[in-house]
């Protein structure tokens, strides 16, 4: 059983890890194993859309819709986190963290481009089945154009 | 005690959580928690300025005049930090870092851009009273576009 | 011996100050000690290059000649990597990256650009006489451009 508060280096190096595999997930166009990173109940929120969507097949159904309008394009995107602050919070299998992430767009030979900077918050839970021990229970996006 | 040569890999996690935790405060304008991220007789020079700021008291003049322009301006900046280096120096208590950094600017509804890529070479200090047991004593930033 | 399987955190840091070491010498130009950074029969291969540079002869000859131009014009280029992803692979001294990885670049006295935006693919192999412990084997680098 993996101790959240035993070793902060394990505890950031497994989180790092997730969210590498996670956005590359996303990048890629993996879209059900990308939603199998949330929680069951697992909700997405952001200050871009009216209301958060919750459970993987709200999640799944978003990513697709942006997956396939991407490819249609011809364009790849790049979900960057980085600046990764990791707070433990007093349950034995619940942490946060507080992320910037940027998106780097390229289109088929095109110029890659920054598309936006934002900041993600989530609450993870430990989950020792999932694949890299991580579930996205809430995520917050706030892109900073609309929060400015 | 900690022990700076026992384990690299706490060691690096430290100062990328102290990184984390003292940008944001920057760029989410908490002046004075973040003047108190350096020694208090901490200094900060760069290739953009006649001459470097010494003492927590003109770091947070500095950033203060910095961050009254931006709100403003309705801009948010993002400090990103990247590829970091970290050396042991000998001394039980401090390391050096060599680290990358970018700043992205995002004004209110706007397009975010790359403002500046620079380096920021620190000698850091361990403070086991610090928030994140880290001080900056001497930051020295090099924007590219002043060093090229 | 240093055991891979052992410790994810260690490893990753290995390879985090590895990188950030490594690319830090191509982009200040230190191109032999950059060469001596991949293994012997070390290969880079990009799908912007006809067939992959193979050795460190060929790939310092292909470095000083990127150094040389852009030390010409009078510009900085920074290699970031984000977003690693490691993997061990069964073997006691191997392991497999993914990385995003993007280049700013900065003119003397000008803009800083988002260059392009790409995937690493690494073969790392353990060496305990290497600066820190990692020669790279094979790297294959993926330009978003010509892979959209």
């Amino acid at each position: 059983m993996f101790d959240i508060d035993a070793d902060p280096a394990q505890l950031r190096q497994g989180i790092e890890q997730f969210y590498a595999w996670q956005m590359q997930l996303l990048d890629d166009g993996k879209v059900e194993p990308y939603a199998q990173t949330f929680a069951e109940d697992g909700s997405f929120a952001a200050n871009a859309h009216p209301a958060p969507f919750t459970g993987r097949e709200a999640i799944a159904a978003a990513a697709g819709k942006a997956t396939r309008a991407l490819a249609e394009q011809g364009v790849i995107r790049r979900h960057w986190f980085g600046m990764t602050s990791v707070e433990t919070t007093g349950h034995s299998n619940v942490v946060r963290t507080r992320n910037y992430a940027v998106v780097f767009e390229t289109p088929r030979g095109g110029a890659a481009k920054l598309l936006m900077s934002t900041v993600f918050e989530d609450v993870l839970v430990r989950d020792e089945d999932a694949t890299h021990g991580w579930l996205v229970r809430e995520r917050r996006v706030s892109r900073d154009d609309l929060a400015a």
